[in-house]
């Protein structure tokens, strides 16, 4: 028999019901199962490295949680990857981010990859995670929508459009040999984009960042492997004040 | 019901036998079944770039007619990844070569990633794969264990135990976050190595570069997403002499 | 008559008196002057990402306060630079770190410079760093003596031996051109070690970080510079959860 | 008296007379003969990896032969430089590809080159050698005059037209400060696009890959050198299937 | 009572006036006091490489003269930084050149930086530099204004407009988050440029070299550093004809 | 008839009879023919930065008089390649520095390079070097002799036994695959060398900058090619004082 794999994803954001799992649904399969969280304590959205910022503490905790519930692996469901270093160290079974997965898999599916975004402040961001990544060799552009994340659902028709224009322009005016959709709530839009691409005679992949993730998760733990604890040494325990250390954990 | 996913191995030497499938049986899954061929023209093992490129061509072949007998994903089953580029051009589905997919595994499960593989001779051929792929940045160290790959088997004690001490030299000297099995053929010894290190109270990833390829060539399928034709354009047809255009190819 | 420049530290801990003004007062004239604060909510050291993640909301709150209290400048007090890039983004004056300053003023003072620092789960962090700044081709190595933060002022005679012993190593073995002290809690050590390696034949520039980043402050200061906003959008006002947002912000 | 130098040209495709010899005898001299010879199993002309894979095995069995033949330096007439570093591995003498050579040499003739080559399907091919041969950070765009190889000499007017535009653009829009001619069958177009550039007050080196590597390859045979066995180790003796071992090589 | 510092600018030119110190005069104060010189031997302004190395001896002259005579530190006053490396080495103070200090300021400041400069002639020679100081990787692009350096004062008016436009156009069309003026003669440049820019909604820095520089150098004699003998090694004693040896100097 | 090229050494030192010419004759032929200068004004022998400046304005005199008496190319006859900038922006022949042009031979014949040379101080001038020119990607290291290049003919036995020594060492250790005699006085000393790794099973190239610099020269010449002036522009006229313009030079 088939072993269980169980992905959670933390929904590093304080919106209840943002992430609809009916969308990530058509991933599952009997022996690949998902639960969800968000945060009690944080940012509404993530547009910039203040809001992740704000974000980070109750994404380690709820992460946490995941893991002691037993999950066997955990998502950040945003590009930005917030916390991902910091759940890393603190937890033992893999943590991806979607952000770090579709840069890899893109810079594996071609020579140059794109990112399509939300915002203009969400631009730096990103351009910098591929110099800590060391995917900048292989990083063609960053183009945006210019929809603010809270308004993709509302805009959806005009946020397809805009996604299809930018992709097109990132691979004729930039190279692009790949296209990564760069904003988690892009979630469904791909086969669309991809449409829109091959009637002008483009053919190249189109990553959604939450599915690639979700694979990329399955593999990760079907394959036995979890993040390096020289890279993410465990924390040593402290009497940190205002976040309560998780059950179970040694003391300082 | 689950889409069922087929990865076709070309093991590419002439040594027949030399990649036995129960090895890889573990990782089948009801949804998940593989199937594997070997060359008929081409070296018995692969130890440099000579080897390499009189394995190609045959490769091409057996990959192009395990697309057209079904399969979903191929594998390249060397470390090398000998006729990946011309094979991605050549066929529609995804091409993964385990040399690519440990090094950006490598490179996303820790900061620097050590190889380990059969001879000197190798060295010279993983060392530009790794600017080839764009994860320089990642790459600590290569070291070998000196056993020619077709003395894998008989010597296998003796493999474990080198692999061994070179990987924690990796970590220890080179600075290794994680270590990549650089041979397919050390199939199976990642546990061992694991247990040796952890011995020595070293916790890092160690790939077997097959068990991770198969999970990873799985993940594509099941994500859509297959190779860029802008960086692998479809070979234009022509009359080659001395191999023959597969069945179903438009004529020169 | 000359403008007076004020310079603000967060030391970005719980632990109340970690850091001595004493140690800092032979820095200010007449024209510069310090103030400091310390978090009320945070860990009581920093020694990894995790501990970074908890102490940066309430770094932001302190820089942001120092700001409205009129400060010309905010050095964030710790290698690590936490919240370094969302603190620039909420604030107008120029955020200073001494990880970034050190490193690049050692690339200006030499060709390649190394890191002594406090502990192993540092490394990765700061490593990670020169990256993300953009110094990596001048980054020669990083060393530990093998101290936590919290037992520095306790064992402070191991520990200058132990960071002469490595600078020295680090010069001889890693060819540095440069030595960085990597931690604010080594702030006085480099005179003593120094003389050590001079003793030795060795003069290269020691810069200790604290007095580093307080000169550069200044200096930024009286050039009339601040941050890119390009770099470092201001932050889209947002009905935040848990994080008070700053007295005068404009309503979400 | 002057020690005669001989250069063979393998020309890698089965496309007989498609190297004219004509246009290289300008470039010998009473001590610098040539031979030439082309293969007998392979493409036609080559325009992919596709092609390239196809080509190496006769190629390295035609340089072994021409080594054998008493040659002092084998060129791989071919941008793509196909089978370059196996031919090193199975040779002596020093073995050369126009592609690696004239990108070192516009190199050192400028800060930074464009190539112009023939078709879109050549420039992921010819991206990727930038990278191989650590040339990148020179590198400045790829352009195609997009005619096949097979249709040059009899659009050879539309092909000088296009080049000359394809240079200027690359030095106006790409800020190139050397071109390349990206395919060894634009032998002889060098002085024209020159010209045309100087008519617009543009004066940058055009280089003509087969004159720059026969002249690259007499200057290696009479400075003594050849390629490190340490890049390029010889090939174990194996009992290949398809591929004769050739004569005086030890049996496997 | 605060220590003194003196900066002595050599303006490496025989243009005698072109440094009008006036201009720097706003950037004293009394603790901090500026003198300057120029050449008596050299070119009248510097526009090439070829300009620069008639500077350069002199320049050597020049600063050595400057550290006998009691100077902290000692500025070359011209963006290409002639002599930085020979002066380091015959000097103990520090020794700093415009185009290195505003570079790295300009990295730490944003995370891509462009220059405006005078003349075609002189971008070669600054892109060469991003390499040599190691900061290539956050240079955008390099833009002129097309005044040669004697005429910037007469045709003021023009250079700022100049300026200003293709500072935007840096920002626009290269995505620069931060602008360096990329000649000393632009001093005092910035604001209007800054206004410009913001008047069309782009906040971004702009460095104007002198008063940088001199910050910079007030910095750095503060925290007691100065550049590596490892990498700026003492000249051994030599009989130099053409070139006194400085007084006081040991004999060759 | 052959067209005859005529190469012109400018030995930048003043100590005459430096350069043996006997030890380039073997190199000359019938068709290839050298002269050779020294300078008037410099230094005595380049072994830092320092030395380098005071005689580059000599060296380009010397050039440039090289090309009025009808030289082919100049070669400047030191591994610190001391105003090879500058000279190409004054002539129009090609001009040839060893660093450079052994830097780029040495990544072409092998993966990783190291250089070997005379004094600990040449080091930082070299490592330089290989950034400005690109190939800091094939750099492996650089080691020393530590004798003053006036020692050399005195202490040649010793010298020649050190750089085995060093070059073994740097093969073993720094996993170099070529090894370039890092100052042109090493003339005559690469077949010693190759001999002695040879017995201990070592074989890589052995570049001895001179004779390289010299075959590299002529084969520019005969393939017609000489720098961009994009990347050297040529000098504006200028009243320079100290530095008589050459005859025939437009008046500033």
């Amino acid at each position: 028999m088939t072993r269980k794999v169980h992905v959670h994803l933390v929904t590093p954001v304080v919106t209840k019901g943002i992430r609809d799992m009916n969308e990530i649904a058509p991933f599952a399969r009997p022996d690949l199962i998902f639960s969800q969280s968000e945060l009690d304590i944080g940012p509404p959205s993530i547009e910039c490295e203040f809001d992740e910022a704000l974000a980070v503490p109750d994404t380690i905790a709820k992460a946490i949680a995941a893991e002691q519930a037993g999950a066997d692996a955990v998502i950040i469901d945003c590009m930005g990857d917030p916390g991902l270093h910091p759940v890393r160290e603190a937890l033992h079974i893999p943590v991806l981010g979607p952000g770090e997965t579709t840069m890899h898999w893109a810079a594996m599916l071609g020579h140059r990859f794109s990112i399509v975004t939300v915002l203009e402040s969400v631009k730096p961001m990103l351009t910098s995670m591929t110099r800590r990544y060391g995917v900048d060799s292989k990083f063609a552009s960053c183009r945006v929508v210019d929809v603010p994340v809270l308004e993709l659902v509302e805009r959806f028709a005009e946020v397809q459009q805009r996604l299809a224009e930018q992709a097109r322009a990132a691979v004729l005016e930039d190279d692009a040999h790949a296209i990564i959709l760069g904003c988690t709530g892009f979630i469904g839009c791909a086969s669309t984009i991809d449409a829109f691409l091959k009637a002008d005679g483009i053919t190249v992949p189109v990553l959604d960042p939450i599915p690639v993730t979700v694979c990329m998760a399955e593999a990760m733990v079907r394959a036995g492997l979890s993040h390096s604890r020289r890279t993410y040494p465990t924390p040593r325990p402290k009497a940190n004040i205002g976040f309560a250390m998780p059950t179970g954990w040694p003391a300082p």
